[in-house]
């Protein structure tokens, strides 16, 4: 036997470290290499809670339960109100952010940026240096949007006089909540602060707000998974693409609009503003996700991610099954097109909410149904085609609700499994607008990131110690 | 060599001819049929006269020369104006109708359908069974749309006091027009009737034109290239699926409508209408298309075709190289998907001048763009893109306005070579609706068909004429 083996051509198949393929090929011999690694890149003590949560009935049970939880979630846009009014627990002093929790001086340069203005907008300091005196005074009380039931982009500040998205699940009877969207470029989610910035807020809160409100009541709501769905069909992955989605919320919006009161200038200004952000949508987009993620979380045990945001300083995970704790490691670098002029040096790390549409199964993970995408995030049609493929492996199901044409419509991978992500060590991708890492300039970008390992390897750790202690 | 042939193991490929790779696999062998068919079916006089145009220097610039012009026009929507004001050579008792010339007796059912409508429309009857008696008393002349640089959808009715959109070739200053569309189902290009049919035309002409018109007045025109090039990137192929096309163009028009001084009472029906509508564009898609054709037409010697146009009865072709003759065969029947409780033995055959869009590079021909339109013609989304790569091998170019992202934002395969067609007997492919056989009953489907060979011969053969006769 061995004779023969060593009379014949080898075809060597190298798993794992590549010095020993280098090894013969330096030899003059041929190896494929086969990238490996082995799970929680060989940390024992996660490899061996990992070992306790793997096929385990509970787990799987409970994974079950969450995905048909998430799943079964109806977000409807049901109305517009003002911050303090109908946050859950919103203070009037309280400024909230994206994110997992983090304290003023340790804040990234678009966040600090984006306080100040939400300082400015309420009139609480009368300019940027006074705001940013009141914001390191202790006086201001900062805390995740996650942790009130909502989400917003980027730097997500919502301050108390800020008109949000009130969302209702109709299947659990629970609701979620978002800021407006203010177009790209100069904008408070990517810390500018000037006066442009700041009386482009005030008229969202003064004319824009009121008027869709008015067309809101006529319609009753919105149903946004359908909406979601259909742009998916036309190319949105209704993250970084919302063209199609802004689009298909105008048309319903407007047919309603010209049935209110409202007064003729302000609905005309307030079509203006929307049909010329082909962003709008993405706000919405965020509030449903947070809906049928909020509905999975809870569910003891169960290892699928309810949440994953970032803060441009930590990226933060919360797993249904450990409650409200926040897995954090430091954010990554998003990697992607920049506008004429900047660079990866000029960029924040990974900042923002936005990331619960990729938690979502949309976003990263839809990225197939949206080839145009790449024109702004980099790479090539084929790569999002790649993307979501590799999504599935990490994934408990599909969403029955959000097919993908060019995935000869399967439903887009969804419900993250902590257990699968350090298996595998295939990271969450996330498609991302990116932030100039000083306060007050504004966006300089887009691209793609990925979730960090570490986070995924902590609460695997946590989960194993909750489900394994309680036997 | 011989001898050694016979010992192997054999591997037939056959070309061609079935019967022969049959009558191995009778024998026990086993063969690999390839298919294959001679130059224009094995028509000797076709076959030669296709061997003369090949690779002619004159055809080849001739072709480049057309190619150009139908790339470089740029068509724009400036207006709406009444039929017999603004289209060429409109006589005051004239109806025109899709496709190739056609007399009243051999008209199909739904184009008979759709003239009693439009003489209904014109007050020119009082009932269905005056309007055809006035139809087939020879007292009303039938002319094909595109004999009046017009198309229409399906049976393409356009009679004197109907409005119409006004594009102009602002490269080549050309004009091109188009009229309304209706809606699905029920509709006069389908061939219904009806005094819903009936009103609801007369409310387009007295409210909804002159309201659009108002924006359009307010916006100086629509670039309409750039909206299809935008909607083929959010999932539309411009023919059969126009769901982007038309929020795109909704949103548009929206804002300037809102600074009209039309009635707010027209505006919010009007905007009902569009917004209902998800196939309101075609008919500016194929008014554009005709723009750029109608540049490239008439350039001695192309083989460039400049027309595809049905009428129920046949189906014809234009040339560049060959003038205004048509190059007719029998309509085929439409493969598709049926409204519930038809079949496809209720359809009329092909029918309108929708096919335009074909020639022009988009609708099958970009159908890799749309994957999801599968849903409403049938097939999976792998067959719309091996549709579009089908017809890169009967196309003179790529049109670099028209990219399409699932094929890494190549270019749209556009500008059909009749000589590509014979020799590879690849056909045309053609998105389209379905309409009942009979008249008054209206839409019952939408599918997928292809132009006949036959067309194509015929075009070779007096090509061949024109440009060898000259010498």
């Amino acid at each position: 036997m061995m004779q023969a083996l060593f009379q014949e051509k080898l075809h060597v198949l190298n798993v794992g470290l590549a010095s020993f393929a280098e090894s013969i090929a330096r030899a003059g011999g041929a190896a494929l290499q086969i990238e490996w690694a082995p799970p929680a890149q060989g940390q024992q003590n996660v490899a061996r809670a990992l070992a306790q949560l793997v096929n385990l009935p509970s787990v799987e049970a409970a994974n079950r339960t969450a995905f048909d939880l998430y799943q079964s979630a109806q977000p409807i846009l049901r109305d517009i109100g003002i911050a303090r009014e109908v946050l859950p627990d919103m203070g009037t002093r309280m400024i909230l952010h994206g994110g997992p929790p983090i304290a003023w001086q340790n804040m990234c340069g678009p966040m600090k940026g984006a306080i100040i203005g939400a300082i400015l907008y309420e009139g609480w300091a009368k300019d940027t240096a006074g705001a940013a005196a009141l914001a390191s005074s202790g006086d201001i009380a900062f805390e995740p949007c996650h942790h009130h039931t909502a989400v917003g982009p980027m730097a997500g500040a919502i301050s108390p006089s800020m008109p949000v998205w009130m969302v209702v699940d109709t299947t659990h009877n629970r609701p979620s909540f978002s800021n407006f969207n203010e177009g790209l470029g100069k904008a408070l989610r990517f810390g500018a602060n000037g006066p442009d910035v700041i009386n482009r807020l005030r008229w969202m809160g003064q004319t824009l707000a009121p008027t869709l409100r008015a067309g809101l009541e006529i319609l009753g709501g919105i149903d946004l998974k359908p909406l979601m769905a259909q742009a998916l069909h036309m190319g949105d992955e209704v993250h970084n693409r919302n063209v199609a989605a802004s689009s298909l919320f105008l048309k319903r919006l407007i047919v309603a609009l010209l049935k209110t009161r409202a007064p003729s200038a302000d609905i005309a200004a307030a079509v203006d503003f929307v049909a010329g952000n082909d962003h709008f949508f993405l706000n919405l987009s965020m509030a449903a996700c947070k809906a049928m993620l909020d509905a999975a979380h809870g569910v003891p045990d169960s290892s699928m991610v309810t949440a994953m945001a970032r803060n441009g300083v930590e990226f933060g995970i919360r797993v249904s099954g450990t409650g409200e704790r926040w897995f954090t490691a430091p954010a990554p670098i998003v990697d992607g097109l920049f506008f004429p002029g900047y660079t990866t040096a000029d960029a924040a790390p990974d900042l923002g909410d936005s990331a619960i549409t990729e938690t979502a199964g949309v976003g990263g993970f839809a990225m197939a149904a949206a080839p145009a995408i790449v024109k702004f995030v980099g790479g090539a049609p084929q790569d999002a085609i790649d993307n979501t493929m590799a999504m599935t492996h990490i994934t408990i199901g599909r969403n029955e609700a959000f097919t993908l044409p060019p995935m000869n419509f399967a439903g887009s991978p969804a419900g993250i499994d902590i257990r699968k992500v350090v298996d595998t060590g295939i990271l969450p991708i996330i498609n991302t607008g990116i932030a100039h890492r000083e306060a007050g300039v504004g966006q300089i970008g887009a691209g793609i990131t990925r979730a960090p390992l570490a986070c995924f390897t902590q609460a695997v750790s946590a989960l194993a110690e909750g489900v394994c202690g309680k036997r």
